[in-house]
């Protein structure tokens, strides 16, 4: 029901889509006819980003809302170690704001599926007196050696991060770059057990992958790579704390066998530095290491709650 | 990023939808990991509801919601004459409303999609302060004859229509069936040549076929098949334009040969009446003739607009 589309909108975006081999029909029709990658599972997921709860203007721009709304998807499929290839727009327009207003809310999307080769195959576009809402929905292939879970965790395995944590707010949760290439590299150097993207924050995500994989960790707290976003806070806790619960990092945290993690961080695959910051422990319980202590790791990543 | 799911709605949600083939990994990941139907073309669409504008309470319950996001995305894949596999469900949940709520309305989708066999194979929850906004993502599969677009109409051919038309904001809707089975019939008992389902009314969306197919066509008045919700209007005219402009029918328009369309309408393969409303012409104008004479059928079919 692409109502909204009728304003030319969809013309719009249908000229500026590239072109994928998997699109047998894209945008203008009832629904869009795919050739999926016959070798590879497909994956598909789905992310809405609101306006006021993950993105505000004017610290957002709109190209910058688009972009990140596409950026959440790519990164879900990052944690799979997959390779992104189609993706879905569907947006609820502000009226108020115009047509220009939604044209840079799509360039900024555009511009981020360019750059990893994604094509548009669908949308949605509707007008209404409420706020930006965008919703995206990312089709994807596996590769290698197969898509990797949040489940396949084992006692002893390595915990490894990329990149550095924490502070996203200060405006990198606008402007981040999912890690599809680093995964690809990754996951083509080594086998990867288990493997979840950073978004709700490193404490929370953490336990969602033991919880799939039925295991517990140890989290050694002075190992954990702070982004130099979080080092304005008062002490080293602070920061800490930063890293383990600000979210929206949206780098990959997962395991592999120490051998492997040995030898991955001996010689990284990718440019984006890796580190490892715990173990897979068989005891069900998510425990921090700080100053020769171990306490249970809060869950301390940013939630959404409903009343009642 | 299931950062919604933290608070147990996404494990009420994984323990309610069904198994399918095609689903090799569900909601709990990063991705759902899928096997699609390797003989046949993969469909996809997608579509947001707001509340205010696809929707509004108390006429709708929230079971009435969650159905209605789940009915019009089936309808798309009906318009294909393809069939539902799978569902990625997001919603913008308005957090004064409870966990209850949130409930009622996934209860309303799945209902329909346990009806027409459909996996729930992922999504995302979000709460704020906003109205309710859900937006569905549908998976399908091409059958028999392959996808029907909206591109293959001829000229010469009939153009006939699912069901009665007109009225539907009375209630229909909201409860309306999405013509998934009948779509089945009518592709498998002849060859179709252009579909559409009727979202924006049958002026705008045989419009949207026509362009498509880049083809004109003559609709008889007097044949269209007004819905008793359409006929309480003072005049004739009156309930003509119901049926022309209401939109949100969800029946299907499609067209095929004079010779198909005969032994088609001589021996319907479905329940629900099949009508001939008019013929495709070469010459690329839309024309409605009533009491013996022919206008151009103005665009009436309920649209969005976007200011500036």
């Amino acid at each position: 029901m692409p109502s909204g589309f009728e304003f030319g909108f969809i013309d719009w975006i249908r000229g500026q889509t590239r072109q994928r081999p998997e699109v047998a029909l894209g945008i203008g029709d009832d629904a869009a006819i795919l050739h999926v990658p016959p070798d590879a599972e497909t994956l598909v997921a789905v992310d809405t980003l609101m306006e006021g709860v993950h993105f505000t203007f004017p610290e957002a721009t709109p190209e910058r809302a688009g972009r990140k709304a596409l950026a959440v998807n790519l990164s879900d499929i990052a944690a799979m170690a997959g390779e992104p290839w189609g993706v879905l727009f569907s947006v609820c327009l502000p009226r108020r704001r115009g047509r220009k207003f939604a044209e840079a809310v799509f360039a900024g999307l555009r511009e981020l599926a360019d750059a990893f080769d994604v094509a548009v195959v669908g949308g949605d576009t509707n007008t209404w007196d409420g706020p930006l809402v965008l919703s995206v929905t990312v089709l994807g292939a596996s590769t290698g050696r197969g898509a990797v879970t949040r489940s396949g965790a084992q006692p002893g395995d390595w915990i490894c991060v990329t990149g550095m944590l924490g502070g996203s707010l200060a405006g990198r949760h606008l402007d981040f770059t999912p890690r599809i290439v680093e995964a690809r590299q990754l996951h083509a150097a080594t086998r990867l057990h288990a493997m979840i993207d950073l978004s709700d924050g490193l404490a929370s995500d953490l336990r969602h992958l033991l919880e799939q994989s039925q295991v517990g960790a140890v989290v050694c707290g002075a190992d954990i790579p702070i982004h130099p976003a979080a080092q304005q806070a008062d002490d080293q806790r602070s920061r800490l704390d930063h890293a383990l619960g600000d979210g929206e990092d949206f780098e990959l945290l997962f395991t592999l066998s120490p051998e492997a993690g040995a030898r991955l961080l001996a010689a990284p695959p990718c440019a984006v530095p890796l580190t490892r910051i715990g173990t897979i422990t068989r005891e069900r319980e998510c425990l921090l290491e700080l100053d020769g202590r171990r306490a249970p790791l809060q869950r301390g990543g940013w939630q959404h709650h409903l009343d009642s």
